[in-house]
């Protein structure tokens, strides 16, 4: 990265308040002040250091009943409805929810595992697409909210349980779920007798629940050595305890902050790494894209994060990259081990592997040469101790990051509004269906009926409404010559 | 958009250039100037407009081929060496020999066609990981590369060829490449008895390959309607070939220019969608990510493009896109059609497709309240016209970027910088390789036996060969402390 020692150590006062910031995170702040809450997820794999004996018990219980269930479920002691055992799980989860369980799962599944998979979207056609996959008399749903309250999940959830009934199947045998203890998903689980629930708490964001039952649940599932994940963070979380000047995520958020506003190009040279940008865009971007500082002052922060894979990105976006604008730092994450067993060469002494090496040092040296800084990650294996590790840096770096700053990093301020704002969509629906009757009328004319000026979403409504039998269209094609009308009842 | 229709009247000049040197380029004239190449993808799906008899034939040839390569492999007249019939097929091929056709099949592959996987890295743990899910007996390898040079290809056929040798099959019975005529590859096929042979050639660029046989045969083997696709990519060019006044394509890059430096957020709510974003960072990051103009003048022209769908990304960095920089414009792709067949309701009157056209619109509502622009594609379902549709406009709106800021689109000339040092590297491997012997020694000694001075390098690569028992380390844990020998002969 273009900074230099002195660089770092003219950052020493904010680097050495960002670290005691997250002494006091650890014991028990409220760190998350909007919201009134402590911010724990360091606590998940250390629980001694929570601040409260509830707390450790919490912890302790709810990973032991984690790896019981996932135990019970590939061992077939806890068996499906009309089948001998579980082969395939579906977690239905959203956000903070999938991305880090579908990491994990993607980046150290194992055969003794069962097959994972990941319903995360609202999308009728997505369900259909992965139910027709699946057998369901064999599969597992997780179903995962903190909140319970999540439409993306609560409807998908609701899609897989027309699916089971529609086999015949009885749903709650075939389902567990992750939330908190008393939410709307809690309540569900209770009515349709789920084979097990287990914990979340508030004191655990979404986007760094994945060491929660969260993450534990799906990753143990798909046969991951939980308990070495848990090792790896831990350990990670003691390395990145110290003094900023021997702290690795200290040195990785004063990168990023000399870095400017430039974008995180994730580049890991490993196909089992590739979701890592994706969990990550979640991580950094919804904890540092924030329009307001801890003073109130508007300082629209934020750090772009994109990439799948190195060499295969080299391919597509690495020309842009050495000759486009000088607005990102690379992020290589080098895996020293190739593979499990001996390799040919493909060439004289030469591997595949030895080809995948070289690419990573022969782009890191060609952005270096142009001006272009990057980070390296450099790793022996892509383990579940080392997964953990890489985890819990980056969760520390977000968090130093924040203070450095000046943010919360813990809250999503925003998001709220897209939700509103999809829910008048939806009761404009409501007002724009009942205005509907046998006799054609425009977007306008029924925009007016339903009492909105906005024409423009009401014709859209009309439109999405006859693509799905429930409106007839008709004149057109222009948008402006539709009509529209109640199907017959 | 944050623009007006006085914004695009003010580029009439500019933008009736850009859709008259679209014309010239259809009409045979050479725009990639450094390569002194034609560029014909668009004859591809409108073969009489070729500017020669001889261009013709070879794409109808070639079309024709390939949809009969792909029927014979579908309906068990081309049959593996031991088994019936091919129930599989893995692309080996990387960047536009491997992302435009994932596109297309994820979007569009159905229960009629094989399935089809991507090899799209040098990674030996990939290889693994894909060739340990595959029933080799019954898999047919497509080899892809236009060169026939390209390491990542090279090595991923290799790697295939080696698993079927070690299944005690003939790799050749069960592949086929695609290529140029005289190539590397083209040379492997006829070596190794390949099945077939289809042709590419120099005047389709990589990243605008997949409406020839590189996208048509991985699509036709899934059971993509290639005829549709081609219709729609056609209908679009002919719309696009209109003034720019009448032209999406034209609008489409107007828009880009007028958002200025802002990245592309591609968000589709359809998750057959999701392959989009990653087809278009190659195509619009590789053509327009640019050093110099065509004046020769220095001008670093980039639009960075990421994403991967809604709703789901809405949980993930939208936050950002709300709260953060302003350094982005949003492309929504709304799809109509919710499924095949009949919605539940999960609420009374709303189903799962409701929500996900909520959550579009209440998205798009919330950004433009913010000031944050967004682009919208409506299309009434995804289906093989209106994929081949996108790709098109798509293709024609780069193109006409790149002239309305006056660069050259179709070449890449950065990323032989990073393969040439990637060779250096494998040079140095080989000098170390020869430099160990049985007494340990520091990398700085074996760097200078080596003959270099980049000790950085020279450890990275000992440590790469140790992790791979091709290197004895003792010493360490810390790097200095570490030395390296040859194993035991």
């Amino acid at each position: 990265m273009p900074f230099s020692r002195a660089d770092l150590d003219a950052m020493d006062g904010a680097l050495t308040a960002a670290v005691e910031a997250m002494a006091k995170l650890e014991a028990g702040a409220i760190a998350n002040v909007d919201e009134n809450r402590m911010v724990g997820h360091y606590w998940l794999r250390a629980a001694s250091l929570a601040p409260e004996a509830s707390l450790r018990d919490a912890i302790d219980e709810a990973r032991e009943a984690t790896l019981k269930l996932a135990a019970d479920v590939r061992e077939g002691r806890l068996r499906p409805e009309k089948a001998d055992r579980f082969t395939a799980a579906v977690v239905v989860g959203i956000g903070g929810s999938s991305l880090g369980p579908m990491l994990v799962c993607d980046a150290l599944g194992t055969e003794d595992g069962v097959e994972v998979s990941f319903l995360d979207n609202t999308d009728p056609d997505g369900a259909d697409r992965m139910i027709a996959r699946l057998d369901l008399a064999t599969t597992l749903v997780v179903v995962i909210s903190k909140s319970g309250g999540t439409k993306e999940t609560r409807n998908g959830m609701l899609e897989m349980k027309s699916a089971y009934e529609a086999a015949g199947l009885a749903f709650g045998r075939h389902a567990v779920a992750v939330t908190s203890s008393g939410s709307k998903l809690d309540a569900v689980a209770d009515a349709e007798g789920f084979l097990a629930r287990l914990p979340m708490w508030d004191w655990v964001g979404g986007r760094t629940s994945v060491t929660s039952a969260v993450g534990l649940l799906p990753a143990a599932l798909a046969g991951v050595d939980v308990p070495a994940l848990l090792a790896g963070a831990a350990e990670m979380d003691a390395l990145t305890r110290r003094a900023w000047s021997d702290n690795p995520a200290a040195w990785l958020a004063a990168a990023w902050r000399l870095a400017g506003d430039r974008a995180m190009v994730m580049l890991p040279y490993k196909d089992r790494l590739q979701l890592i940008s994706r969990y990550l865009q979640q991580l950094v971007m919804e904890s540092i894209g924030k329009k307001l500082d801890l003073d109130g002052q508007v300082v629209h922060t934020g750090i772009t994060v994109y990439g799948n894979k190195g060499s295969t990105d080299q391919h597509a976006y690495v020309q842009q990259l050495l000759d486009g604008p000088d607005d990102f730092f690379a992020t290589f994450i080098e895996v020293r081990r190739d593979r499990a067993g001996s390799s040919i060469e493909v060439e004289p002494g030469v591997t595949s592997g030895d080809y995948l090496f070289g690419f990573l040092r022969g782009t890191r040296e060609a952005l270096l040469d142009r001006g272009r800084g990057s980070v390296t990650l450099s790793i022996p294996a892509v383990d579940a101790r080392r997964v953990g590790a890489i985890i819990a840096l980056y969760e520390r770096a977000v968090g130093l990051y924040a203070t450095l700053v000046n943010i919360n990093a813990y809250h999503q301020p925003a998001v709220e509004s897209g939700k509103k704002a999809a829910a008048r969509v939806l009761a404009l629906q409501g007002a724009v269906v009942s205005a509907m009757g046998r006799e054609p009328k425009s977007a306008e004319n029924l925009a007016e009926a339903a009492g909105s000026d906005d024409v423009e979403t009401v014709a859209a409504i009309l439109r999405h409404l006859a693509e799905n039998g429930r409106a007839e269209v008709t004149g057109g094609p222009a948008p402006w010559d539709q009509r529209f009308r109640a199907p017959e009842a």
